[in-house]
C-alpha cells in the first residue's frame, strides 16, 4: 500500500509561498523519499484571486479564506505565510487548537504570540516550527532545539537583518551615505517600500526575542528588549569605526550576566578579526558562545524567497517524519509546553558597555576641559582621544571610552551635548568586543 | 509513573567520556527534560580497569568488554568512543543488529563501515548517528539529515582538522616554520603524540567522505579521495599567498561539475576575503552552497572533550525524543536505507584548477623561457609571475596559473623539476576560488 499523501494547506502565496510551490514539484522525489511519502498541497489561500501567479498551484483548491483552510477536513499540515498578525494569529491558533501541526515564517507573530501558540500546540499535541522566522536559511532554531538543546549558552550576537546590513555593508564598501545605501538596497530587492521596520532595529528585536526565548530558556516578551536601529547612520562613523580597528553592525546580542540577562539591539563597533564582522551585505549570522561548545557562528541568508522556501521545507519534512513515526495525523499526545523558566533581565542602563563617541565643538581654549569634565563626572573614562581641525573654527574629537555603565555613559553624552561650545547632536555608538 | 530511565551503555571512558558523564551529571535536570524522561548510564566498558578516571562513573557498572554491553539486557542505546574500528565495528554492528540505538564520534569506522551499518540500522529499525564524528559541536550533520536535507548542494567546502589549522595559522600569525608550529600544537594538545593521520590529511578525508555522502546524497567509498596533507608545508608559501591576497588552508572539497563529483583534500590558496579564511585555529568551518540556500558557514570547535561531548549529547537527546515518540524500545519498523544513489567521480587529474607554483632555479638568462616553454607545451598559462633574485646566483621564480587541467599542470611542474636549472623540487599548491 503506497503511503497516503500528507495534505498542505498553505494560507498566503506572495514570494515565499510561490519559492515554496517551485521546490514542492522541482524536488518532488528527493521530498517524498525525504518524507517518507508524497506532500500534496490541497489548499491555498490568497489575498487577491485575480493576480497573475508565477507558480502553479497543481490541483490544489485556491480561495481567500485562510480560516476555511485550517476547518477543512482535507488538510493535515498548515503553512502561514501571509505574515503579519492579523489574521495570521487566529488562523494559526485555530489549527494548532484542531490539532494541526502549524509551520510558518512569521517573526511578528511568534515574538508577539509565541507562548500562548506553544502552550496550544503543546494541548492539542502538534507542533509548532518556524525555522525561516529567523535567520532564513539557517538552521539555527533547530540545532538550539534540537543538538544544542541542553548547551547553557552565555552570549548570543545576532546580524539578523539583511536590509540594514546591506545599508551598512555598501556604506563601507562604497563610501556611500545612509540615504544613497538605502536606495541602493531598494533597487535590489533588499529594502522594502516601507523600511522601518527594519531600520528602526524591531524586526532585530523580533528575532532576537526568538532566538533568546530558545537559547535561554527564558520568558522574553515582545517588544521588551531595549532597540536603537541605524537610521542616522553617518559615513564618518563608518570610517572612525575602520580607523579603531572595527566594523559597524547592528546587532542583537543576549548575554548572562551576573544581574541578569543582558537582551539589546543596536548598532555596534565589532572588532574587524570577528568572524561576525565577515558577513556582509543580505546575509545573516548568529554567533554563540556556549559552556561546552565554545564559539560557533551559523551564517547564511537572512531573506529571499528560495532560502525562505527551503527553511519552510526543512521544517515540512521534519513535520511529515514525526507523523510517519507516530503513524497517526501528526500529533503527539498532549503535553506540557516547553518550561522556560523566567529570569532576571538587566536593563540596558546598567549594562557596561564601551562606546564610541563624536563631537563636533568649537575650536577653543578649554573645550576639551569641559568635555573631560562631563565625561568625568559621570565616571566614564576614555581609552583613547583625538582632537582634529576642522573647517570654519570647528574641531572634531572623537573618543573611545572603557567600559563603564550604560546609563552614565548617555547621560555623560547628553550634558556634553548641552554644552554651548558643542555644535551638533554627538554621535555615540557602543563597542562590542567580549 | 514517572517514565523509565533510558538506559546508556559507553564504550570506551577516555577524554571525550569523560567530558560526556560530567554534562550528564552537571545538566541532569536540563537533559531529563529534553528527553522526555531521565538518562541513566548503566555499564560502561573501558580499557584499563586500574586507571584513574576524573569523572565519577556513578552506578554505572565498569568492565573492560564492549562486546558484553552491547549483548547485556540492561542498555536501550549505545554510545561508542573507543575510537578506531576494532573492536568497534563488531560492537557498533552487534548492537544495530539487536535494534539498540548507536550514537558515535567515530570517523574512521563511519567512514570505512558507514554503509554496512546504515544498512544494518536500516534492518533492524535503530537509529545510528554521529554528529561529533565531523566539525565536533558543529551541528552540519544534523542540518544535512533533517533542515536541509532536500536542498541540492552543489558545492561543500571544509576546514575539519583542527590539529592543521591550528599549525597553518601558527606559521601565518607568528612567522614560525612547519616543525616549530606543530610542536606548538603538541604543546597545547592540539596535536596528537602521533600527528600523521591529522597532516598527511587522511583525518580531513574521512570526514569529508561522512560530508559528501550526506550534502550530495551518493555513495562514497573510504579512501577514494584524492588526499594530500601540509607536510614539507613552508613559511614562504604562507608569505607568498598573503602576498598575492591569500591564506592556506587545509580543505575536504566536495563540488559537483558537469563531469561529476570532484572530492578532494588538499591544501589551497583561497582568497582572504572568503569567511573560511577566517577560520583559524583549532577551530572547523563548513562552508555550503546550494541551489534555494545559496551560501551557508558552520563554525565552531572541531574537536575538544567538552565539544565533542556536548555533540554526543545532541545525538543522544534527539534517540531519546525518538524513543519516546514511539512509545517503545527506540527501533522504528524495519525500513530500507537511506538510499543513495552512485554518481560519476572526476578524477583529481580532470579537474580544472588554478596554481601557485615557486620555483628556486639558476638565475642565467634562458631559464624563464625554458620554464615558460613547459608551462605552455601542457596547456598551462601563466596568470602573474614573478622573478627576483635570491643569493649565490639564484632566482625565486612565483607564478600563479590560469585555471587548467590538475594533472596538466602536475605533468609541467615536473618537467620544470627535471630542468639541470631548477635547483630545488618546486613548491606547487592549488588555488580555490570558486
Amino acid at each position: 500500500m503506497p503511503p497516503t499523501p500528507l495534505r498542505v494547506g498553505i494560507l498566503g502565496c506572495g514570494v515565499v509561498g510561490t519559492g515554496l510551490l517551485r521546490l514542492l514539484v522541482d524536488r518532488e522525489r528527493a521530498i517524498a523519499e525525504a518524507a517518507g511519502g508524497p506532500i500534496r498541497v490541497t489548499r491555498i489561500a490568497v489575498r487577491d484571486l485575480g493576480k497573475r501567479r508565477e507558480a502553479d498551484p497543481g490541483k490544489a483548491a485556491v480561495g481567500i479564506d485562510p480560516m476555511a483552510i485550517v476547518e477543512s477536513d482535507d488538510v493535515d499540515l498548515v503553512i502561514e505565510l501571509m505574515g503579519g498578525v492579523d489574521p495570521a494569529y487566529p488562523a494559526v491558533l485555530r489549527a494548532l487548537e484542531r490539532g494541526l501541526p502549524v509551520i510558518t515564517a512569521n517573526k511578528h507573530l511568534i515574538s508577539l504570540h509565541g507562548p500562548e501558540l506553544e502552550a496550544a500546540a503543546a494541548r492539542s499535541g502538534a507542533s509548532l516550527r518556524h525555522e525561516a522566522s529567523v535567520g532564513g536559511v539557517i538552521p539555527v532554531l533547530q540545532s538550539l532545539d534540537q543538538g544544542l538543546r541542553t548547551e547553557r549558552f552565555t552570549l548570543l550576537v545576532g546580524i539578523l537583518n539583511g536590509t540594514t546590513n546591506f545599508i551598512l555593508s555598501t556604506m563601507e564598501r562604497e563610501g556611500r551615505d545612509f540615504s544613497e545605501a538605502l536606495d541602493a538596497a531598494r533597487s535590489l530587492g533588499f529594502a522594502e517600500a516601507d523600511p522601518s521596520l527594519d531600520l528602526s532595529g524591531a524586526d532585530t528585536a523580533q528575532k532576537l526575542t526568538l532566538l533568546a526565548r530558545k537559547a535561554f530558556r527564558t520568558d522574553v516578551a515582545h517588544g521588551s528588549i531595549a532597540t536603537e536601529g541605524i537610521v542616522g547612520m553617518e559615513l564618518e562613523d563608518l570610517r572612525q569605526a575602520d580607523r579603531f580597528g572595527y566594523v559597524v553592525k547592528l546587532l542583537g546580542i543576549g548575554q548572562r550576566t551576573p544581574e541578569g540577562l543582558d537582551l539589546r539591539v543596536h548598532p555596534a563597533f565589532i572588532p574587524k578579526r570577528y568572524l561576525l564582522a565577515a558577513v556582509r551585505d543580505e546575509f545573516n549570522g548568529v554567533y554563540l558562545r556556549g559552556e561546552a561548545s565554545g564559539s560557533m557562528l551559523l551564517y547564511g541568508k537572512g531573506a529571499g524567497a528560495l532560502p525562505t522556501a527551503q527553511a519552510v521545507l526543512g521544517d515540512l519534512i521534519a513535520v511529515a517524519r514525526e507523523r510517519r513515526m507516530r503513524g497517526t495525523g501528526g500529533s503527539t499526545k498532549p503535553g506540557s509546553p516547553p518550561s522556560h523558566e523566567p529570569e532576571a533581565k538587566i536593563s540596558i542602563d546598567d549594562v557596561r558597555t564601551k562606546y564610541y563617541v563624536r563631537l563636533l565643538v568649537d575650536d577653543q581654549p578649554g573645550v576639551l576641559a569641559q568635555i573631560a569634565q562631563r565625561l568625568g563626572g559621570s565616571l566614564v573614562s576614555v581609552a583613547q582621544m583625538f582632537q582634529e581641525p576642522g573647517v570654519r573654527g570647528e574641531a572634531s574629537i572623537t573618543l573611545l571610552t572603557h567600559e563603564a555603565r550604560d546609563r552614565d555613559v548617555r547621560d555623560a553624552v547628553a550634558a556634553i551635548a548641552a554644552l554651548p561650545t558643542v555644535r551638533r547632536a554627538p554621535r555615540a555608538i557602543r563597542i562590542f568586543d567580549r
